[in-house]
This record gives C-alpha cells, sequence and structure tokens, in this order.
C-alpha cells in the first residue's frame, strides 16, 4: 500500500538513513517541546486504559474550535474517525471530488454504495465548480469534499460551502469536509466549515500534520448531527486513542508559541517555494498550482512523475508520484512545503534534474 | 460504558486521587524502565507515519512467540484485533464459553449472526466441560474461548484444546482463543495453543497487560490461515498500531529482567493473596476462585456486589462488580492482584468491611 506517497521505510532498510521526505505534508517544525515535556511528567500514564469517554480530551478539542465537547468526537488518527463517519451513515451513493485523497474510497470499499467522482478539472486549475458540483451532489446520499484539497492545495471558500450545504440539505446530501490541512491556511478559524454548526455537515480534522505527529495517531470529528453521533458512538471500539494522543490533546493546542511560529514559518515558505518553483515555469519545464496549504502539485512537462521520482530520490529526496491520484496523470508530482534549508536542496536539486 | 470494571476516571473527577484500582488486572511492576528509556531516545519517531506494514515490529513479535512474522496481525491493543477477526470472518452463529469478557459480544453486534452462550457452570467452579461444548459448538461456525478466562481465572490445558480443536475441525468451526492473560501463567511458551499452528485457530494476544502498558494500545493476532489474514489486511485501518506502541513492541519483549520480575511476583503473591482471601471462606464469608492467573473472582455469601463496591471504595479501593458477566449474580466480586503492600491493604479493608 503506497497511499501516502513513497515509503520512506522501505528506502530506509536499503540504508537511505538521511533522505529528505517531501511526500509526506508533515509541519518541519517537529514535535512541539511542550508534548516532549508533557509525555516525560506523564509517562505513568501508560499504566492506565485512557478515559472511555475522552472527556477532557473532547473539551480541550471543542474549546480550540469554540464548540461544544459533546459535538467532538476523537479517534485513533483522522483515518478511524473517517471510517466511523462512512460505517454510521452507510450511504448508497457518494459523489467524491476529485482529484483527492484516496482514503474516502477506501473508507468506503467495504459498504455496499456506488461511488462516482466529480472532476475538478486541469484547465480549471483543479478549482471546484460549484454549480455543477452542487446540482450532480443533489443525487446523492452524500458529497465529499477535501478543503484545503489533497494533492491540489485549492480551499473552497466558507460562503461556497455554505451555499452547497444549503442546496444540498433540500435532497437530504450530507456533506463530509475534510480539514485536515486547514490550520495550515491564513486565518482558518474564520474559514472553517465548523462556523455554521450545520446537522448536516460533518467536518475531519487531525492533529498530526499541523502538530507534526503523524505516528501518534490522533483526530477528531466536529458533527451536530446528534443521530450520526449516537451510531458512532454504538458502533466505536473502545480506546482507540492511546494514553499519550490523549495527552497530546490537551497540551498542544495551548501551546501557542508552536501556533504563532508554524503560522510564521508556512506564511513565509510557501510564497519563497511557490515563487522559487514558478521559475521553472519560464522555460515550460513544469506547471506549478498555487497552493493555500502546506503541498504544492506540480506538472511536468518534459518527464513522468516516474521518472523524476526516481531521479530526485538519487539525490535522496522522496517526493510524492501523483500520477494514481484520480484524474491526474503521469506528468503530476506533490511536494512537501518544508523548512528553507530543505526548500532550498529541493530546488537545487529540481534545477540539475530538470535542466 | 463500564466494561472493564470501575471508572476510575469519574471517580477522579470527583477528587479520588489516590485510589487503588483493583478493578484492572494490570501488572503492578508499572511501565518498564527499558520503554522509557527508548521512547526517550526516539521521541521523533512521532515525526513521520508508522511503518504501514509493521515489518520490524510483527517480526520481534513472531521471534517471541517462535512464529514467522507473516502470522502475526498487529492492531491497537487486542480490541482491534479482535473486530478485525469478527468482521473478516463474518460469522453467522457464534458459541462462546461464559461467564467471560463481554467485548466478544460487542464486537459481534454489528455482524448480523446469532450468539449462544455455553454455560460454565458455577457447581464445576466454571471450569468448562469439554466433551459437551465441543459437542454444541460443532452446530457452529465459531466457538470463542477466552485462556485463561476474564472473570474466572481458570485455564483449560493444551491437550484439551487440541481435542476440541481437533474436533471442531470436522464440522469447520473455526476456533477463536483469547490468550490476552496467558503470559501470566507459569511455563505459558508450552502451554499457548499457537504451538498446534492450525489454520482453524485464531489467537488474540495484547501486550498491554503484562507489560503493564494498557494506554499505548498494542494487540496482536496469531494466525495460520492465510485466507483470513488476507481478509483482515484487506479491512483494516491503516497506522492503527501508533509509533511508540510500534517500538515498545520491539523493545519490551527482549526486557528479560522485567520478564524474570514479573514471573516472580506473579507466583509468589497469587499464592500469597489467594491464601489470605481462602481465610475468609472460614466463616463463610466469601468462596474463592482459584485463579491461574493475575486477578481472582469471589463470591460473597452475605453482601451484594454493589454493596461490597461502595464500600470498598468508601476505603480507596475500587473492585470489579463482577453481576454484569453473564451467568454471573449480584454476588460477585472480581479483584486483581498487585504487590504485597497494596494486597495487604485489600486483605485489611475486607476484614474491616466483611467482619
Amino acid at each position: 500500500m503506497e497511499i501516502h506517497g513513497g515509503n520512506i521505510y522501505k528506502l530506509q532498510r536499503e540504508g537511505r538513513k538521511d533522505i529528505l521526505d517531501y511526500s509526506s505534508n508533515i509541519n518541519p517544525l517537529g514535535v512541539p517541546e511542550s508534548l516532549k515535556k508533557a509525555v516525560l511528567e506523564n509517562f505513568l500514564l501508560l499504566e492506565r486504559y485512557p478515559d472511555i469517554d475522552y472527556t477532557e480530551l473532547r473539551e480541550k478539542i471543542g474549546k480550540y474550535n469554540n464548540i461544544p465537547a459533546e459535538n467532538i468526537i476523537v479517534g485513533n488518527g483522522a483515518t478511524e474517525v473517517l471510517f466511523l463517519y462512512m460505517k454510521a451513515l452507510k450511504p448508497k451513493k457518494v459523489l467524491i471530488a476529485a482529484p483527492t485523497f484516496a482514503e474516502y474510497e477506501r473508507a468506503l470499499k467495504n459498504i455496499d454504495c456506488i461511488i462516482d467522482f466529480f472532476q475538478m478539472k486541469e484547465e480549471n486549475n483543479f478549482v471546484l465548480d460549484k454549480e455543477n458540483f452542487m446540482k450532480k451532489a443533489a443525487e446523492y446520499d452524500l458529497a465529499v469534499i477535501c478543503n484545503p484539497n489533497n494533492p491540489t492545495g485549492k480551499f473552497i471558500l466558507k460562503e461556497n460551502i455554505f451555499e452547497i450545504n444549503e442546496y444540498l440539505e433540500k435532497s437530504n446530501t450530507k456533506l463530509f469536509i475534510d480539514e485536515c490541512f486547514i490550520e495550515f491556511i491564513k486565518g482558518w478559524e474564520d474559514k472553517t466549515a465548523a462556523g455554521f454548526k450545520s446537522e448536516n455537515i460533518f467536518i475531519l480534522r487531525a492533529l498530526t500534520k499541523f502538530f507534526a505527529l503523524p505516528g501518534l495517531r490522533l483526530g477528531y470529528g466536529i458533527v451536530f448531527n446528534k443521530k450520526i453521533r449516537e451510531e458512532i458512538n454504538n458502533i466505536r471500539e473502545p480506546w482507540s486513542v492511546n494514553a499519550f494522543a490523549d495527552l497530546a490533546g490537551k497540551v498542544i493546542l495551548n501551546d501557542e508559541e508552536y501556533i504563532k511560529n508554524t503560522e510564521k514559518w508556512i506564511a513565509e515558505e510557501r510564497e519563497w517555494f511557490t515563487k522559487e518553483l514558478k521559475k521553472f515555469e519560464n522555460n515550460k519545464i513544469i506547471k506549478v498550482y498555487e497552493t493555500e496549504t502546506n503541498f504544492i502539485l506540480i506538472k511536468l512537462y518534459n518527464k513522468t512523475a516516474e521518472e523524476f521520482k526516481n531521479m530526485m530520490t538519487e539525490k535522496n529526496i522522496l517526493v510524492r508520484n501523483a500520477s494514481n491520484f484520480k484524474f491526474l496523470d503521469k506528468s503530476f508530482v506533490r511536494l512537501a512545503i518544508k523548512d528553507r534549508d530543505k526548500n532550498e536542496k529541493v530546488i537545487k536539486a529540481m534545477k540539475e534534474v530538470l535542466k
């Protein structure tokens, strides 16, 4: 399974220890120091089961989002929350805006349902055609949007989500919005669909991208629909969030310094890296799709993604061949945005590889 | 939900910080120091996704059990492995030897199946009637045995499991054996059903009881049936084992000192605590069911479990009211076995409460 970019473990087993992983979209500021301190001070938390209701954790996440704790569902990574929602809703017909993250499809695989895709077109720079999407989605039980979208980096404005949701409510089409990367967007607090408190919307979040903790496994859902919440609680497995993930959620959301530093980093590096990548556009070597989050989709004109990936791997940089995303062809690659030092290395390597 | 004994979190939220938790069957030696050291040295593991195949982890667990890594399936606690097996097998009719752990039923709840219980009778000291069990089980798709059994502490010998399995193979009845507490049994390596390498048997294990890590969430399954293994891999969610649990599995199974100390402790304390509890039998105050593992079932003659639990809670000791186990009435209580100091406190409190 290679759904999250290249398999860094495979490369490392082959002895490639110092490889830069640009296939994984993780905050380069790394694990917050506040968490390390908290883990050391609370190591003995491991000796007992976590609170089966995760009361305090849900309260902290609720506060972070200005939403009551009862509307928060936690899980073993965003993955578990996604799977739980799909199992609870059991939609018969689902429309997914694509190209996008492949896990939605996978989560629906064991549910007997029809999956269709609404194409966000290359000629529109992968921006969602709102009018046609909502008209088509009204024929479905569930519409799925990733916002900001992986791998395109495009973000749908709140007012457009509002309009889509209003339209879909009439046909009783539920709206699932994956906001796992939203915190990398400037001013995200005012841009999230959570603000609508709509019973028709389910929002997926992760604490593991923004806080660089993918190994810890902590995700959550924001859900105002009581029936769906109850059904999720009915089918969920107990203690799925481990004690350190539980602890992390209580600690890092208060780490204002880390949050501020991350906001500063992403604003600067997104601009710098985009600008540098765009220089390759001058000779029509690549096309850059502007991003609002912490990864960038590019299209190669003179190489396949596989060739490019192999050449970059030779230079100790692992990139994501994006050609297996629905509606993307073999010329697409996704790059993470990291810190300046690493981004410079990538630009340098690309100059050599693409010259 | 109070499936794992009393809710210590609720008591702690009420300000009861120093309570002794005898409702939870965790090794009192606590988190292995070797793990603490490993976590400190490998904290940055959190910054990336765990190996999606958990190759090294499965190799380590395989080695510990003298079984090839390909026959090991890992999960987010034994809970996830249990749920995965049931979802993969999708049995239509299941027979569960009871009284036993309630999670088997819960794992089957979302599968459309008939669940029956085979009663292990109080008058037989809750020992399984092998002959009648296997005859009845042959009418089912799946038979479930917890061995050693929670909450009775009884262990079925390997030769009896072999005989049951041989009988069940003829009717194509699969056998699920929960061995989550087996390592507390003296000489368990020669007593496990894993030795049969039978395609008909699935064995559930946890690393979190013996190594005192329930908060970390790490369980595994031993499975020789290729079809079931493939189906589980087909339906499982990616990265369900967090990076520290992955690390723990690689470290603690080699911690021979911890393992030796635990074996010494359980041998001594099981004997001492049982002997002390049996003194209450003289005046027919309680009955003690002898255990082969790290918890003891008792029956109260003069009080209900609820009354006893409340009185013990007053004395800062949380016990497990076992009356909600199938076939147990309101007079049953389960006690963990901990270290001498704590066990003495429990005996002292019981003397006061039961006098």
